[in-house]
């Protein structure tokens, strides 16, 4: 086998643990090469982040600012209709108090991740997107914003000059338009390692993705999201990372440690 | 009468609203030279950090981190164990989220002043009080740290290389050993502006006060804490701040913008 | 003149404090007959909702829960998807630790009144308003449902045999519907007492509202909302109070103490 | 082997969950005649506690409050001096709670178990000690208080004429006085199963246990305290139980369902 120029970031959520309901992160955070770790307002104490933190930096793995809506209690999943002004504070709160944790850790924070119903709001929401762009523009412009192809939220930071990264979701089925199929479908969540590693490394080397009805469709990615909260999900993580390694793939971070 | 060339700081507490809980705070920051900004965590929503983070910089008021305890309806000012490395990241957090909203209104943290309970505990707990001292030396270390004179957290930071600066009470009375009145004592609340002003203008002047029992007791403080939340708060600070003026004392920061 | 045999309820919201920050609502306690009160998810902490409701019990005000969504930083005016079950199970916490201080204040939790976001979603969500019905029925079927006259919710608590009363508000305008003009549009909110009064009174005495096209519109109100957080509004609810009693009209609960 | 009279009680700690945080407490609920319930403030969101409360019911286990401080993060484990007002609100308000929730779930609060650092602050602490006495008091006299033999909070309970039960921990050391091993000491946590279950056995049987200098000392304990938040605890629970039932001794809560 010839040796393939691709290369491809694997990100993952971490730091989720609060107070005593920790979720040990460190096996995660030696197959990713960047980490989006929570910041305190759905998920993430300041004494785990810190953790996480220092865990990622001696596995060099890159950090992102896993920024969410205020609601411990719904883990930043629900739907939450923020004002923008509060909206910009809020995210601007969380991406300031994991730069200062990651000061201490010995790294710094790379790129900014919305987490859970925020991500799914800023693919259509020009208001709270807008809303992201602005924290992010304020605090530090350089910071890469990861997103979903095609969202709104990207479309607006690109127009800001805010640098963008694309993701792909390693278990999800996509449409033929290279959308999502939403989790509500049947076949939406795939689940056989060897399948999903195969669709990664044609992702990765030919730039397409099977689509739930056969056809292939064209998709960028600069990232795979592999998820973190779930049985087996280091070892999906990792059958992943060894396929894509062995495929001659290089794992590295879209935006450097 | 010659003019004077003593200087002094005068601090208050700031950004103390939460949510729709509001506290106005803009003619405060009209007042002091420089501001205690809570962080969320005792007080303080990002929103409404932002905007008094915005009021202090139009004023060119020095901002500090006001960190305290987790805990928004004692609003810190209740005695909480906190074990040393949670204390550290929540320390960390705290400053961190107020640099980058500093950052957005166009200003800066340069110092940091404990708040409540954690401040009246770092007098003497060199527990925690180190816990302080190593969270502003991985965030950064040139921010000067505020608080009482003789304070075992002063004499830690010093000995780590901290800028330090002390505080004198407006309203409060000393004992003759030069430490707070408690105010579970008669007296211990000094409400007569006048009073309150020719106390102050001596302090600076000749660096003594007169204690509790009569006797005149040394007493250097860079700074003057003028209280923020009580009616007529305003007006005294500006009572005291003209006096001062009057006096020839020039109001300035300890730390500078 | 002679003596009019109406009677409506006067309700406001109350027990909104939240730790320091305080909002005293003594002075209404004596001036409504139903007291909203909040149940420590929107607001109120549970030292501040007993002492609210000891003072509701000692004036003969007849106590509601106001349940709201877990958004203390947004007073639970946000909109905010929540599950059926976890809002099923938010509703019965926030009643039943709403009757536990209640029993311990000599009174009884007699209705519930859904707050902010919360009111105003279940006008028309079937689902969320299904939720608090169901919470309802499981605490105890016979506390009265307060809610938007023709709301989804009294359609479901109706048929589910929930005891409803429906509400007007004193300082808003009605559509030739009845139904309430939005707050967007200019001249939804009314300020002048005296015409507020009348309004109110012709409402109570004929069953009738001018709506904001200068129509008239049959409205039947078993209780007259008076807002309790801004200036002005307890003596506006004096006002109203002292009208209805000098036109005969009875001011007293629709539910008892 | 004669049949034993004996009698004892087996309590867990459950409905520790909180949002997406799960803690899976159906095993224990099977194990276990009395379920020490989070009631929101350091554990246990509405819906899983209703959850829990359906278990329990299902397995016909008597329901008791864990009552704690509010910290969260801290899962109510850090010391926290909170006034003796507020305290007595936050005891009411959280077993009101719990006790609506039992009504849905068809079961009812029997007793009430103070939680963590609150537990072990009024083995000593007569103002603290006091609050959740006068809390009892005022929600419902009847309920049980679950404590440590020879605790302030159980001396007061008595004087107030609530009723009390003691409690013994399988899995920990005692003094020769009867108290327990500070957990700081070597020695303090027993982890053989076998050797657990014969001290509990005699403890029941005898009245005596064995302290860690190896005499005998009298205990008193209508119930037996397994912890249910540590890998095995179910196991360890079960294999009690089975040892208590085959000396004959009875499994039945001290305060009935």
């Amino acid at each position: 086998m010839t040796e393939s120029s691709a290369r491809v970031d694997l990100n993952s959520d971490v730091g989720e643990s609060f107070g005593r309901w920790t979720i040990d992160d460190a096996a995660m955070l030696t197959t990713v090469s960047s980490a989006n770790i929570a910041c305190g307002f759905h998920a993430g104490d300041p004494s785990s982040i810190r953790r996480s933190l220092t865990v990622a930096a001696a596995n060099g793995v890159t950090v992102g600012a896993h920024v969410g809506y205020r609601d411990l209690v719904g883990f930043g999943r629900r739907d939450l209709d923020v004002d923008t002004p509060d909206l910009i504070a809020d995210i601007i709160y969380q991406i300031g108090a994991l730069q200062a944790l990651a000061i201490g850790a010995g790294t710094r924070v790379s790129y900014v991740k919305p987490h859970g119903a925020l991500y799914n709001r800023i693919v259509h929401d020009e208001r709270q997107a807008g809303a992201v762009v602005t924290a992010i523009t304020e605090v530090d412009p350089s910071m890469v914003l990861l997103g979903l192809p095609g969202s709104a939220v990207l479309g607006l930071a690109e127009r800001a000059g805010v640098p963008t990264a694309t993701e792909a979701f390693a278990d999800r089925a996509y449409t033929p338009q290279g959308e999502l199929v939403s989790r509500r479908i049947e076949g939406s969540v795939l689940r056989d390692p060897e399948l999903i590693a195969n669709r990664i490394v044609r992702l990765v080397e030919a730039g397409t993705i099977t689509a739930i009805d056969g056809t292939e469709v064209r998709l960028h990615a600069d990232s795979i999201c592999v998820h973190g909260d779930s049985d087996g999900a280091v070892e999906a993580a990792r059958a992943l990372r060894a396929r894509l390694t062995a495929a001659g793939v290089q794992i590295a971070s879209f935006a450097g440690v």
